[in-house]
């Protein structure tokens, strides 16, 4: 099967001008089908502020009232995507902007109500999620760049976790490419000891990570990206790679300097 | 060739929830391909003046700089767009909201300084328009929106006249497509009486412009409006509709009632 990168990208790329500068240089220089998710990075929050939103918090979690939809709206699927999609392009990358509503690509429903209602929150249905339409643009050449945004089927727009809408699209397309999902952070990868830069793990794969575990050698607070990466390559996803986005183009390589999960 | 419509609607669809609705129930009722464009409408003036931003005119036309082209970018290519995409998906209409940039499909070049810098404001480049990338999403079904935004090809989002883009797509897929270019406006056509809103002219060729024009049976506010038809005709498109949003599906069919420009 051909080679497919998932690439995501959080708020510390985003954030920088020139983070973000050279790590679209750099994604753009991948040979071959890739996809990028990017997060919002703390624009939204400036421009909320700006307009006088207070973001709601509870329990530490944000909250997504109608006033936060629309500002997540303009500047993750507008400001934000379509900056990348101007640079991109400037670089002969033919990327193409999306929230999960363009083409119904990720239908989504709004969170239910429990204890606590998040608002405009969306999980994704991804038995719905449309795998043919993203193919169509692949096949054609094109790089489709996701904003974390998907939609409810029912005229709303919600807001999804970048991570999520990345590991549910590099499952849903691992049937049809070979897929490398790779997480970009701003560590080098999982490290051995949380000081030391230089200690990535560099394979991590079910048994060795059961070892880990069993010898305490890994910092709790990294314990679930690692579920999130074996969960994707239980779902068909053949590698998850965890890197610093100042490495990128070697992370698609054989020789990779972040950490590398297979089964 | 199969019939398209290419649709424009402005600002006083979109300031509407209540119109735009019920346009975009229209819309998604006309069977067959179809491209939307839409304006930006008064809320990215509102949104800039909450974010303290001040609208600058020079000869009474706007100046987009900076700021302005990052609003506009947020609040068209975000905001704006993203909810039509959303309510089109809830009418179970296919749409994928695009700027010019994405995809490439319609590159532009910032506008020439002379008298006056009107900043991030672009004219499009018509012969490097990507209609290539526009057919295989029509033909595999989706249904393009785009915001009147382009890109200069190094890296900036440019603003456009949503008129001229939709007759600039008009015109590279008549080789292609029968099209129909409908504007949507506030009057239900072009009227022989300013006053009455139920004088509208039908049809209109090139033979009955003249003789129009020279009985002076039309107002002078029409007349650019008629000449860029008439430029959409002589470059290739079928027909041109200039009618209200509210008739739209009726000036689908063969029995329009706004007015008609053909050759």
């Amino acid at each position: 099967m051909e080679k497919l990168f998932v690439i995501k990208i959080g708020g510390n790329v985003i954030d920088s001008e020139d983070s973000l500068r050279s790590f679209l240089k750099d994604f753009s220089a991948i040979e071959g089908k890739k996809i990028l998710i990017h997060g919002g990075g703390k624009i939204a929050t400036k421009i909320g502020e700006q307009l006088g939103l207070e973001s709601k918090y509870i329990n530490g979690r944000r909250i997504t009232d109608d006033a936060t939809i629309d500002l997540v709206t303009m500047v993750y699927g507008g400001l934000v995507n379509k900056k990348i999609i101007a640079q991109l392009q400037a670089l002969q990358c033919n990327a193409i902007g999306l929230t999960g509503a363009d083409g119904n690509i990720i239908p989504a429903t709004k969170r239910p109500v429990k204890e606590v209602d998040f608002g405009w929150v969306g999980d994704i249905e991804s038995s719905k999620l449309k795998v043919e339409s993203l193919m169509l643009l692949l096949e054609a050449g094109l790089v489709p760049v996701f904003a974390p945004l998907t939609h409810d089927g029912q005229g709303h727009i919600l807001n999804t976790n970048a991570d999520t809408i990345a590991s549910t699209l590099a499952v849903a397309l691992s049937s049809l490419y070979d897929v490398r999902l790779i997480y970009c952070f701003e560590k080098k990868g999982v490290l051995e000891s949380v000081d030391d830069d230089n200690s990535v793990i560099k394979l991590i794969n079910k048994q060795t990570y059961q070892q880990l575990l069993n010898e305490q050698r890994l910092f709790a607070g990294i314990l679930p990206k690692i579920d999130n990466a074996f969960a994707a390559i239980d779902a068909g996803v053949k590698e998850v790679l965890v890197g610093d986005a100042k490495d990128l183009i070697q992370n698609t390589t054989d020789k990779t300097s972040g950490t590398l999960f297979i089964q």
